[in-house]
């Protein structure tokens, strides 16, 4: 069924033709939070539907868990690393300030004398929506082929356990997928994208440090903004009524149960459970925040990677990935799987 | 060395409707870094090309001097903020971890609650170029009309005046433009794009702090990963071949008489001689070294900037914007204005 034109955007043609994955290995109980930040047993489940999380050793560097990921997704999708014809970084958080990650995974990967271009994407927890999208503008007029999109995100290294709101929430891993224009007839698109910006809320959720307004050297930079923040009341205040209204322009004419699968960032059990207030069935919700937590741009991917893996959306069928994070943004895609 | 192949693309349609620009108020001169490294009088001009360039004070923030560029290019394209349909960051250097900044300007341009989506696009000094192919795709699938792209990098607050070579080069500024869709039968257009990205000189350009492999709190973080550095002789050596064949994919069939600007990356004095030695005539080769310095991604719009509005450019003329920075990365844009 043709579905209204949003944005003036027309169907982009892209089809996901391999996907990868790369969890740290330590796995970080709630026991282990609960002790550190002094909270009764049991809290951190109840509070956020967190049971556990990975948090990264020192020798797993985003690069690292990125190009792990990313050698996946280049197996799963049958093709040669030299093949890719851009390497897009779409994280939240950067390894370093320069250069960008996309040549930090290229020369990971064993390419940093291949001359394929390379770029980063960022829009905190919804780069990799707003990397796919860019690809898929990419592919759409023909200027690349094969695109690998990697998402990495480390928040382990910036919480601040003094607000453990966001500390026992956050986790830390990767994703990676390799994306192709979709043949003739094929059907598989990016059928949508809308996103909303919310400057107004940058305060809400944010690292104020690591950049130039507050960089690290300077005495007077804060040692407390250098870690991550959030409000979480503030931010639902904010986004409820902006929630809704995004949600009927990306899903106009669409029912609910034309959605095979809704892969939303794993905000927190409140995000995942408003969901299912907007009429999708809990069993088409996917979900790893409970033993993955909240793992920043990296959940998106992450969290499509099994749905694709176990099996649960076929060719042709409709998807939904969406959420919201620093920005405040808003952002989704529905795609024809 | 392999390039990947030319992105055989078609040009895309492209105005650049309006454009801004904004240079901290302080000056520093030659002689004050002169005394401040312990260098012989005149040894920078000599060494660098570069007589002054500015700093900003504590007062302009990269999200000020953004939305200040922002402003006057809104203001050069008459239109309202509103009017606008995607805000992008495209700067070398952010303002902090998160949110991106592209949110950060939105607020500050008094468009925190309008919902305009906001993006950051990274590929340190091309952050521009990237930023400018990336609104192009946007226009020619028509999911965007009216795209404003800011660029706004401080490099002053990261100099490692123990290492001279980089700390007398650079400077701040920023600088802001207005994209659309060129109308049929217009002609101005973004022809061609290219990007050569080689990660292993990824250490050859480099601010290894401010990210999660060396995070600012992290006691193992030697303060001198929190701020710039450069290997002048080893980027030379890594791109002189590669940046010949770059400027012949970029040119295919161009005749230098053609050309009626070069618009580089203002990197350093030698990079700038190099353009001549590759056939261009320096009276079109366009320079802002001598007076800011190499402004990280803000140069090559900030330099676009007093092309447009010297009058050197009319409507139809080709335009080369080009360079090379940290990743290494090399990349350019074929634009008929």
């Amino acid at each position: 069924m043709p579905l209204p034109k949003i944005e003036n955007m027309a169907p982009l043609p892209m089809k996901i033709i391999g996907c990868g994955r790369y969890m740290p290995r330590r796995v970080v109980t709630n026991e282990e939070l609960e002790a550190r930040c002094e909270l009764p047993a049991g809290w951190i489940e109840t509070k956020t539907g967190v049971r556990e999380r990975r948090w990264v050793e020192r020798d797993e560097s985003s690069t690292f868990m990125g190009a792990m990921a990313a050698r996946e997704a280049l197996d799963d999708a049958g093709i040669a690393p030299a093949d890719i014809d851009l390497i897009m970084n779409a994280s939240g958080s950067p390894p370093r300030a320069l250069p960008d990650g996309g040549h930090l995974i290229q020369r990971e990967l064993g390419l940093g004398r291949s001359g394929i271009p390379c770029m980063t994407v960022h829009t905190t927890c919804l780069s990799f929506v707003t990397g796919l999208n860019v690809a898929a503008n990419f592919l759409a007029t023909g200027q690349r082929e094969t695109i690998l999109i990697v998402t990495s995100d480390i928040s382990s290294r910036s919480l601040d356990f003094s607000q453990p709101e966001s500390a026992i929430l956050l986790g830390d891993g990767a994703a990676a997928c390799v994306v192709t224009r979709a043949p003739e007839g094929d059907g598989s698109a990016l059928e949508r994208y809308h996103q909303v910006g919310l400057g107004d809320g940058a305060d809400l959720t944010t690292l104020r440090g690591m950049g130039t307004t507050w960089p690290p050297n300077d005495p007077d930079t804060p040692p407390e903004y250098n870690l991550f923040y959030m409000d979480g009341l503030g931010i639902a205040a904010m986004l409820r009524g902006a929630f809704t209204s995004f949600l009927e322009t990306l899903t106009a004419g669409l029912s609910r149960a034309d959605v095979a699968a809704v892969v939303p960032h794993q905000a927190n059990a409140y995000a995942l459970r408003a969901l299912r207030r907007y009429g999708f069935p809990e069993g088409r919700i996917a979900k790893t925040l409970d033993r993955f937590g909240n793992c920043v741009a990296a959940s998106i991917p992450l969290t499509l990677y099994e749905v694709i893996r176990e099996g649960r959306i076929s060719q042709g069928d409709r998807v939904l990935l969406l959420g919201a994070g620093a920005g405040l943004c808003i952002g989704g895609i529905l795609l024809t799987y």
